[in-house]
């Protein structure tokens, strides 16, 4: 099989609590790290508030913009878990009982304890796809390019696993990394030289802070292994004649 | 002084070291926690890669859609920081050498050490305004309403201080959270009823896991510490009913 094809991917973080500071998001690189793994780039992540037309909005225009959404958050039983109903409204589609999802949830809890607050949870788009949950139960869904995740990590970790044959992306991302005990500006000159010689490679430099040391990390990112040795043999050759140390973290 | 205008901002993570997952974006909560406590809410933050086109689209949107306009990464000394060019094309200005950011540079780096790299840090949009930098040297910048941050976390946070008098806040968003031993579906309704009956109040419901147990903080913010207390007192009254035990977390 020939995979080609550049396939891009948005993230949409959704939550006042990433918004205002009290929680730490950490999902971006969880799912970011999974899509590169599966030949998908992250072009762009945007974290919005609980707001129902933001959510429609946001998923309007990421949807088109990306072969693949991903929002996060806001699929639990309370007041402020919203994304459910907002992509209904953004796809104009009818906002219902999931038939699948309620058994799966009416066999998941004891009988008794799938109450009022747990029922909202297989409130969804009409025949949406469910992304099961190993975790807690309550799965997540799909539409049409748009995946909805819940927003607690150690849960949606567990979800993605069983997405991975539902994306499908190019070449994965390769990436390497080289890490120097210097300083970016030793360095700056020669390593533009080098992106500009090879301009189908993604080069970033990284400065780092490690034992009371400063060092800089060059990563170097492209679907293609030979590329990747290009540079990697071109950085190296102006490391040696700098005499800079190349160093492990 | 009276200060009730509602103040907003955008946060702009510059950086593929993000998008790509190998790097965890601390600098949101880092910086949305420090507008918070002067009066300044986070509306979005979009993470977008180094793209000159992208980020004078984002910043052009972001600026006229917001009080303030925080960017973060970027304006290093390698080939891929581009955010001081990119902005000065967002505004239109020359860039160009910041004969104060030249002086600064000059003084803090021993004779002779002041190399091509680092005089790359000092090229910026036209009278700009400098964020000194306590921490490395080369300072960050503003323009209008746009300020822009480097992406080391450490030194990012080194120079909040040095901002704070430059950003009208209006109230410090206040908050207060209170920590159940319960799960969301056990309070999700009498939780709703609250929210319903204090709309200017923003109540969110997190779940957590704490030492093998499942709980749940609800966090109630406003610029009104009274609505908060009333806030406080309805929950608290349906805990009592419903037998829930208050956690410290």
């Amino acid at each position: 099989m020939v995979k080609n094809k550049k396939v891009n991917a948005g993230i949409l973080i959704i939550g006042n609590e990433i918004l205002s500071g009290r929680t730490q998001d950490t999902n971006t690189s969880t799912i970011a790290s999974w899509l590169n793994s599966i030949g998908v780039k992250v072009h762009e992540v945007r974290v919005i508030p609980d707001i129902e037309k933001k959510i429609i909005d946001t998923v309007n225009e990421f949807r088109k913009l990306n072969d693949y959404v991903f929002t996060t958050g806001g699929i639990g039983p309370t007041h402020d878990d919203i994304t459910a109903a907002s992509i209904s409204k953004a796809f104009n589609l009818e906002y219902q009982v999931h038939k699948k999802a309620f058994n799966i949830l009416q066999s998941y809890y004891k009988p008794g304890e799938f109450n009022d607050g747990r029922q909202k949870m297989v409130w969804m788009p009409k025949d949406a796809n469910l992304i099961l949950n190993p975790t807690s139960g309550a799965p997540g869904f799909s539409v049409e390019n748009v995946f909805c995740l819940p927003g607690v990590p150690s849960i949606l970790k567990s979800m993605l696993g069983g997405l991975t044959n539902r994306i499908i992306g190019g070449e994965p991302i390769l990436s390497h990394t080289i890490s120097l005990r210097t300083v970016e500006s030793e360095i700056a000159s020669s390593l533009s030289n080098v992106q500009d010689n090879n301009q189908d490679v993604e080069i970033g430099s990284y400065p780092f802070f490690q034992a009371g040391k400063l060092g800089v990390s060059i990563v170097i990112r492209s679907e293609d292994q030979s590329r990747i040795d290009k540079c990697n043999n071109q950085i190296l050759d102006f490391v040696g004649e700098k005499k800079i140390k190349v160093v492990d973290r």
